[in-house]
């Protein structure tokens, strides 16, 4: 086999393991913990059937891509709750190391390609990266909102916390964040969120 | 909330019970079995980084949606396993069924858009679909490679079977025939496989 297919293959078989990266949102239907190649793919068909919300025109491709692979780092790195403060403060240098070691297993050009594209939606600066943010956001939200806000509840979370990562959902669409504060206030209601 | 976005949300939130679709296939490193949404993102990523073999110009977007979609139907229909002779027999049928109700949850233009796809997909006929199909194959290859052959010995599947799939590879893309060809081979040899 040559060279490059043979790295294509390896890192083919490399990510498999992100099946195993276990995420704190729950399947629909009080289900159990959602993974993150699951959560990926969920975010990829959303972004295209909702991408007449987007802000801004986006090139879809590029954005189904990076929901695809935004999340392959913490086969290294490990999934960070998006409410946990101490995981935050070092999440970005176990990312770092985990997209080097694990997009290094590609043909140089691919590597570079899909650092670029992580790097693209890290940064949160092109329509596109804040398009599929707004996914990143929205599906574990309907997710958690079809189970009573089931993964609230567990940790506690406050409506203010809510807001403070949903709020950059109007970033990339403000026709979602418009549901999302639907959502959110209904759950406040509820009791499903301490306010 | 107004009526599209509506049926957008209800058909993403249906979606996610994809994730509860066991396949017989396990993950690398003997793992549990494999779920049909972890199976689709997988063959998504490959099928854009290999692209490069395939062995017609292919709308690469359009391949990556297939791969996304095409086992949304099991959701009513249930996974039936390759070599499943019984089950092959009344597929389609209960395909057919799933695919009307499912794909109906979405506002009609996309409910078309995803139904032509869907079809695209099946008949084999667009290099889009030949392409995706090899994916299809080549994935769960990769995994059941990795783990010596555990999914092909636990069914007693036999290299007739195997080729009798995997030679519909060739039609996506030679190149990657060629490599399943040499993994068969080389389960045959190991005795994973029966001759």
């Amino acid at each position: 086999m040559d060279e490059r297919l043979a790295k294509q293959i390896a890192f083919s078989l490399e990510i498999d393991k992100e099946k195993n990266i276990m995420r704190q949102t729950h399947l629909s239907g009080h289900g159990r913990n959602e993974n993150d190649a699951e959560h990926a793919w969920h975010m990829a068909i959303m972004a295209y059937l909702l991408r007449e919300y987007a802000n801004e025109e986006v090139d879809i491709t590029k954005v189904m891509l990076m929901c695809l692979i935004h999340d392959i780092v913490e086969i290294d790195a490990g999934d960070t709750y998006a409410y946990d403060s101490e995981g935050l403060a070092t999440q970005k240098e176990r990312e770092d190391k985990a997209k080097e070691r694990i997009f290094s297993l590609l043909p140089e050009d691919q590597k570079n390609e899909l650092i670029s594209l992580f790097d693209e939606f890290e940064k949160y600066e092109t329509p596109e990266a804040k398009f599929a943010h707004s996914m990143d956001n929205f599906q574990p939200l309907i997710l958690n909102n079809s189970n009573e806000g089931g993964d609230w509840k567990e940790h506690g979370v406050t409506s203010k916390q809510v807001y403070g990562r949903q709020s950059k959902t109007r970033l990339g669409s403000e026709k979602i964040y418009e549901i999302t504060d639907q959502i959110v206030q209904e759950n406040i209601r509820k009791g499903n969120l301490k306010a």
